[in-house]
């Protein structure tokens, strides 16, 4: 029998999952998993991945850079917020960085009782999929969301990881169905940015301010980091 | 502003949302609210809804029907499992049900916060959508879900009554839109029926006795029982 790949929708709907033996995708496309591909990918060494802002502060004696946002607004103090630009800038190349965010630090920390966790994004999409259809393990693609709730853009994600496996892993799940229709509809529009500008998700970063417009169409790029991050006991290094 | 509507897909994200001041139609298509809005339709006076078998025995000495299933399958010693078509035998009329569900109770039971809680199915859904647009009040769809998950077929459902209710109600949430997405989706297959014996729900009951085949096609009827079942203390009763 082949391995099964399913999808959790949100964070919040991860205790009905078991994990064991299983490698477990954290997805967070507004903006978390796109910062850490991006800048694992541009020469960062490590991100570590934290749930509060203090132990953020903790990492700074000891020479990380401290990234992160708290629902969508920039940490005072921080040396980066949660924009991927900000990430991929030339002087990081070599440094560390301990990041929080909202909804995908969580999403990572709830992760960590799988066999392996890795990260995804647009930004490394293909990097993923070649890498799951290699393993034959079982996969569970756990959506960071939005404040615990279910979130277009991480579920369009999914689905377009489980579209493109459908041939080698076993999708049964609704989750897997709906997730698929979703991306099958996205396919139907001029680009997956005119897709998502209806999503509440964009709505809120873009009303908020208009600067993240660049960000997020950063963010929906296909494959520009083919690097494949994953946890290593507190941090993210590139496999 | 106008009145807003929203869908929580499964109850167990149902802490993410604030039920005061609002109506909730919790639906269960497969099947605990195809059942309520069919009984009721055809004569039954009064469904009590109740989470346990033991609540449901207790009823038995007041002369209750006692109905339901667990995971699916009828229990033992009731007097009707969770077909919709055991509640429309005409010596029913007049009768009253105690009855435990799965997944139908639950979202019930949890949505007791409510101003008002409505039952809505295929059965009734013009009803519902009628009622809700002259109601102009804030509305929260519950899908029962599966176990605790997303399914398909209640998220169809919503999806159904928020695109008809779009021109009344203010639609922002992305679970509204993937909601909708489905329904679209749904509309361009040959039937609400073909469009889900690809659903897990279904396919997991059709699979387990082939009989149920004709429960799942009369559930996704449309209006055969224009009727709207709400919570009246702890029973639910015609408007």
């Amino acid at each position: 029998m082949p391995a099964e790949l399913d999808i959790c929708l949100t964070p919040d709907l991860l205790h009905l999952y078991d994990l064991t033996g299983k490698v477990v995708v954290v997805v967070d496309i507004f903006r978390a998993t796109s910062c850490m591909v991006a800048g694992l990918g541009s020469g960062v060494t490590e991100i570590v991945p934290v749930l509060t802002i203090e132990e953020c502060y903790a990492y700074k004696p000891m020479g990380y850079v401290l990234a992160g946002e708290r629902n969508g607004i920039a940490i005072e103090d921080f040396d980066l917020g949660n924009s991927p630009l900000g990430f991929i800038r030339p002087e990081l190349a070599g440094k560390k960085i301990a990041m929080t965010t909202t909804n995908g630090t969580k999403a990572l920390s709830l992760s960590r009782a799988a066999d392996q966790v890795i990260v995804g994004a647009f930004l490394n999409i293909q990097t993923v999929i070649d890498y799951l259809r290699a393993a034959q393990k079982d996969v569970l693609l756990v959506c960071a969301g939005w404040r615990g709730n279910v979130n277009m853009e991480d579920t369009l994600f999914a689905g377009a990881v489980a579209e493109q496996l459908a041939a080698d892993l076993q999708l049964e799940s609704d989750t897997v169905q709906l997730s698929r229709i979703l991306y099958a509809r996205a396919l139907a529009a001029p680009s997956l940015q005119a897709f998502l500008e209806y999503s509440k998700h964009y709505q809120r970063l873009v009303t908020r301010d208009p600067a993240v417009e660049a960000d997020l169409a950063f963010n929906l790029t296909l494959n520009s980091y083919p690097v494949l991050p994953y946890l290593d006991g507190e941090r993210l290094l590139l496999l």
